[in-house]
């Protein structure tokens, strides 16, 4: 045992086996709290830790204080000194009801503005001296300001002058993970699904413990542990009580469970012969079956639903509503507190509506219908989760019912895990987003954070890209998408390059190169556009995994599943016509948002090709032709991602070797991709188009037909 | 960066964070190295490490030398000075090639017994001194030496007498992984397979290098990366460079890969109308395929093949004989020196001959037929990997045959990765047992090693337990299952406890609790095999995933799928007859095995219902009646996983926390889940033995109708 050697032996071998002391693989993300190199800083947050009023009455805020303990040690090198009271404290922490200092301070502190989950990191004189003040109404508030305190010294942000209060804008903040009982996980990259269902309830990984820590430092509350399209055996007895141990872990961090409710569970599990969401029978199960969850789980958050889409059951199954189904089971769990997120995600398997407007064409007349207790769960998009999309025409128009935002954070249509796409400029530009719903400056953010509407609720949900994977996310870049998940759904209007920067921080510490991966990052989602599908194309990937391009596919066994469906490519030209003329989607936004993407003249560039069928010689406001522009578009994306593998490689002495080989290494995968992008959609095109490469660009490689010709029978997350 | 701060600040941040430096996750396997405590040991082990001598012109020496420098450091916190060649040398490693010192060495050194990968370690007089010294005639020899080197250390072995040779009995020594090209491991308990095809050849995880620093450890040299029910893809191109990265990784650790060939491919994948092994364009597909592969990888091992069982192809589709569908793929592989290993695990879809016997029946005609680079590869036992089983009866059957020993590490039919329980008494019994093929003592293992038979080839193959959890196998205790297999393969004779004690000494360190240790794993199979199938029963388990106690299964889809096959209780007694009034399978074996056999008289109890139906009052040979023994059977496997749980809990002191709680949390879950075998199995027979639990016994718990209504649809490695 290490224990009974002398410490120097420990330390000689530790040192000696290698140059560190343990591989840097990912898994601590953004919480390293590596030492701080900046002596002065140094000590002036060791400074901070040597009396440290911290009572602790409750579990949540033991994971606090311990929290504290171990940023401050890691980075400072010193343990600080804890308890509940110091005379004269040079840090304090708590709410006015468990720390006499916080009560001593709080007629001084805005605690009222706070909530539930705000907190403040202030400086205050206390006991003759200028002390740093941690304080909330809540436990949690507390916790959610020590993780928040702690991020800052990862930031080298100086404290002595620290004013900072924070209340998250959002009540909702969750991660939905579409992890099945078998634990494979659709659209998932990172290994399997960190849920060991067959282990649970008994054996519990500490794995469970760091994933809540994880999401608790940036402000998640809320987790759906089941895919969308799960099976319902998950609402079983048995796995009711495995969800229970994982709630149990959770709850002090202030993370609620929810789960998914396959609409069809009273036949598949409750052995009646309908689910219909009228039938007293259906509505007696459901009831039961949210008192049984309730008594294992009190504070169980809710259901999510996918209900009539891409062949799942739902209320219309029985000529029902959506509201109907959504208000059948908000009742159930409406006595328990509970909540239903509905998710706007359908589109019906007959229908020959332009996918795009399908959703809503089937909400918005609903709205109003809604229990109180229902949110529908809408897309950033109109589509599925492209590289873009124009925001989704359902924010804006149900003032009467809070529209949960839903962003995917895996990167089911970006590359998967090996191409290096940070999302937050993605989220920011929907949030962003202005739909004039209240005339000029009506963003999509202030409707999904209920303040435009008055929506009694607010939320935001990111489907997940966690695994088993070591780093979590199958890529170290990919935790930066976690991150900016959870720090947008707190506050969307931090801005991309600021969240960027913190994680930069915290992940690869205080080095010289943070600009230039801030850099790369900034520029790496407008890369994905440009070399998969630029100009407002969409939905070109692969069949059904969406690795790789593949313009060509139109065999799938639904029109809307095919490329050629969304870019319609022909000798005339290409694009899919969704003004008043074609399929009419733009009619589904405000004006005066309609009429701008109604016409290509008006509509930005970047979104052309969604909204118009243009031809091929058509002209682009810089003067090139609509092909050329194609080309050139692809071309800058591939040069983008050589720019950022260059960037990176010019950072090798400021990062440590594992993570510096697997980036680099995940670059070159992803320059290699973008390349065979490029030259299968512009060798693609160029049958219809049947025009030239502009000169001096880069020539194609490959062949079409060898392209086409590939088979991804095994790709992941399918 | 670490490297710019002072170290004085790492070290305390380290030591303050937390007791020590890293969580004890079971990744290091029984390479951790950790430091020895014994000052008057580790004061040898450094002294040894001041001047090595130790020449690198190979890839394989420069790992083994690295090796050396890693594990010396580790255990005598002391960097060994290590060069090509000292005048006074402490220690000396390598070959008469490539080493002056083991050249000047050499006539008094038995290097003619050592073959190509035998080694030997010893102290010899050098320039003055006592020198120890690590000769081979190949750097891979070297390499062998090295680790086992490090391992006596690790035993706290005293070197200075070190005299010791040694030369693997089995040629080949083979893991076979059952995983698919979906990452999907079958019978697979510990994540998900570590082969990530999809990022292959262009991603290559260090975990890759680690798995071959881990068989190479062992003396593993093969392995066989695809299941045996894979599909044919991983022969095309694209997979066979990915195979070809994970070859070079192996390649310097003596490790050569070989893949499934699955006997349909020549249709799937080569566009033939037929596989017919007589077919020329069949032959001629084979032969440019294997042509194909050596191009890639010049020392490819050879196929394995599951053919005509569980509905997989093979030559009697087309009327052949297992012999023709062999000698086909070995003529096309033989050219460039590589093997076939021909499953005999078949059973027909047909046939209604008793499973046991099937095997023996199909392949024994064929002894002589096959090419010489043909092996039969033959399970441990006549059904399928049990907690006990009588050997194989084709070892001792097929003299002109090499046979392949198949051993299950992973394990499928004991209780998954919670359950504690030691294989390497099971590896023992089979190969200790007395087949009498060549009159008194020929064991199986003097088969397997070729010796009785004078085969050509000799080799193992354990099915691996290998997945992506952090522990690697699952549990920390499924890491010695492992470790056992690969021991054994290399030199069968070593004993169940012996090769215990060693993975005990270097997982957990020489603390006192060793004893304690070797205890708990050498009774643990025992107990399995009590709580499970006692007295020769087999086959009990839940269908197709074997979790659980299931005797009452019998509406699978095969009769030989159902518990009622095997155990066949009935009011009259329990029991399988195979003696020849039976089915006869007794008659496989070699006088007077046959004969013991075949009288429950002489029948060895453990084996007794595997070949016997006896009366629920028949007398054992301790006078109890068979019910009665049966009840004591189930109580005793309760009752030891009861005790190894309590001697697990009194070494709480000198395990670390992590693998200590991880540990006790599976036990509890063995313990429960004994109880629920014993309970569901005696509840399930008593209903045909009508009498009562002995007195004095722990009453059963639970009820039948509860235990057979539980399902399990998600059990993992289905």
């Amino acid at each position: 045992m290490n224990h009974l050697l002398p410490i120097s032996i420990i330390l000689s071998a530790l040192l000696l086996s290698g140059s560190r002391v343990y591989a840097e693989d990912g898994y601590q993300l953004w919480l390293r709290y590596a030492p701080i190199e900046t002596p002065r800083l140094a000590a002036a947050y060791r400074q901070l830790g040597t009396q440290v009023s911290f009572p602790t009455s409750s579990e949540t805020l033991r994971i606090a204080q311990a929290e504290l303990v171990r940023g401050l040690t890691g980075m400072t090198g010193s343990r600080p000194v804890v308890a509940a009271a110091f005379a004269t404290p040079t840090l304090v922490a708590g709410t006015p009801d468990g720390s006499g200092a916080i009560r001593q301070l709080s007629p001084g502190l805005p605690l009222e503005k706070l909530g539930k989950e705000g907190f403040i990191i202030t400086i205050r004189p206390l006991a003759g001296r200028q002390t740093l003040v941690v304080a909330a109404n809540t436990d949690i508030g507390v916790m959610y300001g020590v993780f928040r305190l702690l991020m800052l010294m990862q930031q080298g942000y100086d404290l002595t002058q620290a004013n900072i209060t924070e209340v998250p804008r959002c009540q909702l903040r969750l991660l939905n993970h579409w992890d099945n009982l078998t634990r494979y996980v659709e659209r998932g990259y990172a290994g399997q699904s960190i849920w060991d269902w067959h282990k649970l309830p008994d054996y519990l990984y500490p794995r469970y413990t760091d994933y809540a820590r994880a999401n608790a430092s940036i402000g998640i509350n809320g987790t759906v542990l089941t895919n969308v399209n799960a099976n319902a055996e998950v609402l079983t007895t048995p796995y009711l009580q495995k969800v229970q141990a994982l709630a149990a872990i959770f709850r002090p961090y202030g993370i609620k469970v929810y789960l998914t409710a396959r609409f069809s569970a009273p036949v598949e599990i409750g052995g009646l012969p309908t689910a219909d969401p009228l039938d007293p029978a259906v509505r007696a199960w459901w009831h039961s079956k949210a008192a049984e969850i309730y008594a294992l789980i009190p504070d169980f958050g809710g259901f999510v639903v996918k209900a009539n889409s891409e062949g799942q059951p739902g209320p219309q199954n029985y000529g029902r509503s959506h509201a109907e189904g959504a208000n059948m089971l908000a009742e159930a769990i409406a006595p328990h507190g509970g909540i239903v997120m509905w998710r706007a995600f359908v589109y019906s398997h007959e229908a020959p509506e332009d996918r795009a407007k399908q959703a809503y064409s089937e909400f918005k007349p609903l709205d109003g219908q809604f229990l109180p207790n229902v949110f529908v769960q809408v897309k950033n998009g109109p589509v599925d989760f492209q590289p873009r999309e124009p925001f989704h025409p359902l924010f804006g128009a149900m003032p009467r019912t809070p529209l949960m935002m839903e962003f995917q954070i895996t990167k089911e249509y970006l590359g998967f895990a090996t191409h290096l796409v940070y999302l937050a400029p993605l989220y920011r530009e929907t949030l962003g987003a202005d739909t004039y719903a209240g005339g000029p400056g009506t963003t999509v953010a202030e409707i999904v954070d209920g303040t435009f509407h008055a929506y009694k609720m607010s939320g935001m949900a990111g489907v997940s890209n966690i695994g088993t994977d070591r780093n979590w996310c199958g890529s170290h870049f990919d935790q930066a998408n976690w991150y900016a998940f959870g720090r947008l759904a707190w506050d969307h209007s931090l801005s991309a390059e600021t969240v960027a920067s913190e994680w930069i921080k915290a992940t690869f510490g205080l080095i010289p190169g943070v600009n230039a991966i801030q850099r790369m990052m900034m520029m790496s989602r407008e890369a994905a556009v440009q070399y998969m599908t630029p100009l407002g194309l969409h939905h070109l990937m692969g069949w059904g995994h969406h690795y790789g391009p593949a313009p060509w596919l139109n065999h799938a066994e639904r029109p809307d599943w095919n490329s050629t469906y969304y870019h319609k490519a022909d000798s005339a030209g290409i694009g899919f016509d969704r003004s008043p003329a074609g399929s009419g989607a733009t009619d589904q936004y405000h004006a005066p948002v309609a009429a701008r993407w109604a016409d290509p003249r008006t509509c930005p560039e970047n979104l052309l090709l969604w909204f118009h069928h243009l031809d091929w010689t058509y002209r682009m406001q810089n003067g090139r032709m609509l092909w050329d522009e194609l080309c050139y578009q692809y071309s800058q994306g591939v040069d983008s991602v050589r720019f950022m593998l260059q960037t990176w490689e010019g950072l090798e002495d400021q990062i440590d070797p594992e993570r510096f080989a697997d980036v680099r290494t995940f670059l070159q995968i992803q320059l290699q991709e973008a390349i065979w992008w490029r030259s299968a959609c512009l060798l693609y095109f160029q049958q219809y188009a049947r025009l030239p490469l502009p000169a001096g660009l880069e020539p194609l490689t490959g062949t079409l037909e060898t392209y086409q010709q590939q088979r991804f029978r095994y790709a992941p997350g399918n």
